[in-house]
């Protein structure tokens, strides 16, 4: 599939989390704007949408992880009883990675200071990144532009080849299983 | 109660949690600054006091929840084993809101470095935002303050009216129940 | 063993957490880089080496805790599926203290995007302070550079004498129980 030579393809998803582009009433503008972004920093891109219903956005991203290395969700982040993004996207998760979600938050509290609103986690799961951006279409496009600068570290350190703490070459080099790489540990980004 | 035209009193609860002040041996300077700070902010506000007592500081949150949609705690936020507010205030959440923890902290560091000290909570009970401030009395108006460009958003936005997603029209008005409003949902503010 | 009218000792304690310094196949840089500015800063230093297994890190910090106020990890906070400190760490915590996991992150964040990616957590177990600290020697100097403004106040805090919310003077100082002091209560620092 891939020309020899030339950098294997990387495979985001987008989960729109909204129960009004749900429902077919709202615009899915958030969901389009991180698909052409996501486009622009070479991931062949995926969509799906969720109503803001726990049990629908766990299977969504338990799904996602299976061909994607990296998952974005929009909306659900907000103070609501019916925004349940976070807690839904907790509880799949293998470990969260609280400092991604912390310089999103403090990227956005530069623009306004509702940015400390959005209750977005990050973490792990099988070896994906998952990152819960806010609903708006700007909010979800700044946040992301806050983590640009270290999508590519992370998704290598995910991706293998193993090195943690062991000299080059001893280290065995992630694998592919079903068509995506199995994660490798290596050792921490600094 | 309210004059036609007029805006709906919004209710606060201040309290101050210090074995002190409970015991009737320190003054309780913090929740009178926090008290003078809200009724410039336009809350009605109520105070109490207890001591750094689990049962005793999960107890006063819950019962104030009841008639305040705003509860600054003030006090117990410290290092060491008797500062047990952010566990208190964690077993009653529905859901923390950790970007207001961080601002606040990063706030205060701003002034001091020790604001990082302050292991102090920010959730959502039932509707009502409950904020862990710490117990000096400078720096639980500082930490106040750092908040106060968040604090009608957060509250309207947890009083509703109703737009998760939804073109506008469709959504159901937040509404009166025991004299506070019953929060309904909203798309997140960003 | 301390001069009259000298201050007493304190005591801190380095825990390198790399399979291949475990191995032997790698050099230990983080951990003598951190054990020479702990000395610097006046603390008597032992070190120790485990690999990235979760019992051995969670055996080592609690056999720590019982001669040291201060236990700095250094390594295994990266996003593999092999980094396990910090969920080893919280496992045996009584509490965490997020806001200085924040202030190493958004100090890091100004000299790399990278630090982001650090899961380091802190948290305070039987009156003694745990940081994790990344791995590479660069980033554990920086993150504990990051902290030691408020390190002084941290371990006094945790040290004694009680005064939470008490006027002075009634307060129970701390005392030496096996060669270690008990934590005290003491007011939050601001």
């Amino acid at each position: 599939m891939t020309e020899p030579g030339a950098a294997a393809p990387r495979h985001a998803f987008v989960l729109t989390i909204s129960d009004g582009v749900a429902a077919g009433v709202r615009d899915d503008q958030s969901g389009r704007g991180l698909e052409r972004r996501l486009s622009d920093l070479r991931f062949e891109v995926r969509r799906a949408v969720v109503a803001d219903e726990p049990e629908a956005i766990r299977a969504a991203i338990v799904d996602a992880v299976g061909s994607a290395e990296l998952v974005l969700t929009t909306g659900g982040t907000g103070l609501t009883p019916r925004d349940v993004t976070p807690q839904a996207t907790e509880a799949i998760l293998d470990y969260q990675v609280p400092g991604i979600a912390e310089a999103m938050r403090a990227e956005g509290r530069r623009a306004t200071p509702l940015a400390a609103l959005s209750r977005g986690i990050v973490g792990v799961r099988a070896g994906a990144l998952i990152v819960n951006l806010p609903g708006s279409p700007k909010g979800a496009l700044e946040s992301l532009e806050a983590i640009v600068p270290v999508l590519d570290h992370a998704l290598e350190t995910l991706a293998g080849p193993v090195d943690h703490g062991s000299p080059a070459g001893s280290s065995v080099a992630g694998r592919s299983v079903a068509g995506r790489r199995v994660p490798g540990k290596r050792v921490a980004g600094r």
